[in-house]
């Protein structure tokens, strides 16, 4: 199969210097890429610069993005050449739109009104004592992948953080639902150390757990591999 | 000589999974350290765990730290243990204080109140169409380095992005009198890329031009071994 991987984490530029990042090392991407090759399939992996990486190889291409833009202009052609999308990325949900000090909010009418300003600054100074971030939601990506390709596999991920089980697989099914998943990979941070990384692998009536970064890579290819 | 280095970028936690970012590679701080280590010094290298750093090795310890707090606590012991501090690491200059929605921020007669609230979530959900995200100054590290050690040898490093040479001196001169630098790393993110580094190092007097980071390395650890 050809089979298409996200892995790390996008960054939201605030200016040239400064961006608001999600934490993804990009470890599980890696495990899941090589374990995809060894079985003998073609592999692209979508992922950033800092993300860790499996060894140059036959059947591998690797594609560098920074940001959801990025990630939204890559992704799109790619889903319709490939047979599986395993969506691990950690994708920024907000982007800044305009940061200012906090005198220009309080003289301000209505804060909404700053939605509409722009930072010209290549860096924006730090002489005051507080900043005040605007952002807004980035577009869903995930949303997007069975309209660009209605026939691929679609293997989405959802990390929460320190939730019961029952919010976890809650949260895990809208996802499926909302956009139209196969299935979702569903972990809370808190399970996910060196040594180990819980994960549920839920569809609309199971959910499978598996304790480590290769059972979660050989869970997703087998149930890809035979649904 | 004992030298410490600090390279890379801090992150400043917004919730559990997600930062803001000052963007650093570390491999400048990865080329001043090899060099020094092979003109025979000991070398401290503090920096993070996604920079990049020198292959293991004899005489260099390095420490890992990850935010302006855990840069403070970290730094201070050392500065007292070292001779020099070249201190190119990219420190954050606000950390978030709390992150809200529009309708809290247009029901609160002064937006300054919001600065006393904190977030108890620990991933913030990504419900509203807009963020508002208030962040406040960190404590200048550099400017307490001579106060824990007034003998050590401190470079300071100033990043601007496409000002003019006059203004890029200023601000480094600025920085050179305020925190008893011996001398400032001064550059502009239009002269780095992958081939070259145009660095200034500015003192009280002067402004001497090298153009790649292995040059950057060469004029410090001369300078710091001959003033």
């Amino acid at each position: 199969m050809n089979i298409l991987i996200t892995s790390g984490g996008t960054t939201e530029l605030i200016d040239d210097v400064r961006g608001i990042t999600n934490h993804a090392s990009g470890h599980l991407g890696k495990i899941m890429a090589e374990h995809c090759l060894k079985e003998g399939h073609q592999v692209t992996l979508v992922t950033t610069k800092e993300a860790v990486k499996p060894e140059k190889q036959a059947n591998l291409t690797v594609v560098l993005i920074s940001d959801v833009a990025s990630l939204m202009e890559t992704l799109k052609p790619l889903v319709k050449s490939h047979d599986v999308l395993i969506h691990s990325m950690a994708v920024s949900d907000y982007t800044p739109v305009y940061m200012t000090d906090l005198d220009e909010l309080q003289t301000v009418s209505d804060p909404a009104l700053l939605l509409t300003k722009k930072n010209t600054e290549k860096k924006i100074s730090s002489n005051s004592d507080v900043q005040v971030l605007f952002l807004k939601k980035t577009p869903k990506v995930i949303s997007h992948v069975k309209e660009w390709n209605p026939t691929i596999k679609l293997v989405g991920f959802k990390l929460l953080v320190d939730v019961t089980k029952e919010e976890l697989f809650s949260v895990a099914r809208k996802s499926l639902i909302n956009n139209k998943a196969d299935f979702i990979v569903a972990n809370d941070l808190t399970e996910i150390d060196a040594k180990r990384h819980h994960a549920y692998l839920v569809d609309e009536t199971n959910e499978t757990l598996v304790t480590t970064k290769q059972a979660i890579a050989e869970m997703i290819l087998k149930r890809v591999s035979h649904d």
